[in-house]
């Protein structure tokens, strides 16, 4: 979910696993690559950001929300031939959150819903249907 | 391990780890940052590149050795501060090896060894220590 890597690099992006009361948080992207699917909150690694956060801020920008607790998860490696990207997306899980998701960024995210771990919308954004495609789940979802 | 990523970038770089015998590879770094360190064979990741194509690229470049099995291991997230260089790292399991390490970058590695998973030489490559710090191992090691 990074965005602007230079041209020809691979890219560092944090997705963000809000899991809440058995649910994770998605939004249907808008305007950018992967437009229409869904994605978990996230972006772009700075340069000397820990993944932590970066997961932190890239929630807070796009949701409003605030977590407690952040913890590393797995990663995947996307090449989107299309957008002529290739992105590394750690993964990280967020809990214990503070206020209700708001649409911060109206301009890249339709808006925000909660679903079950089993139950995805579709279609999903390059990394989330990589992160299904290795059967990890976070505890608690 | 990436070398030259775009300044002021997160690079993505790949360490192979190549178990056999229980034991594991390791080099030591000359003409670059982290210079005197041991690592791992490795890398950065071309666009494009899947990661195990990588760890088997980079493995064979620099030691003529190939493995007969790669597998996915964690990652690690290091800023050297003072090379001005952020990299997230991904480390590859290799098995299986054929042949015998060579040194086919003299300029860059002034041997290889190999060593017991609990007594690595000192001191130890930025995503090496990082690796030890976050206590994984991998089976047969």
């Amino acid at each position: 979910m990074p965005a602007g890597p230079a041209p020809g690099r691979v890219g560092v992006g944090v997705g963000v696993l809000v899991v809440h009361q058995g649910l994770v948080l998605l939004g249907r992207r808008l305007g950018a690559h992967g437009a229409g699917s869904w994605a978990a909150p996230g972006g772009a690694l700075a340069f000397g950001e820990g993944l932590e956060a970066c997961a932190a801020r890239e929630l807070h920008e796009e949701t409003g929300l605030e977590a407690r607790h952040y913890e590393l998860g797995p990663y995947t490696s996307d090449v989107h031939a299309e957008a002529g990207r290739h992105d590394l997306t750690v993964f990280v899980v967020a809990r214990g959150i503070v206020g209700t998701p708001a649409r911060r960024e109206p301009d890249r995210c339709e808006g925000w819903a909660w679903f079950p771990w089993d139950r995805w919308p579709q279609p999903l954004f390059a990394p989330l249907a990589s992160l299904r495609a290795i059967g990890w789940r976070p505890g608690g979802a």
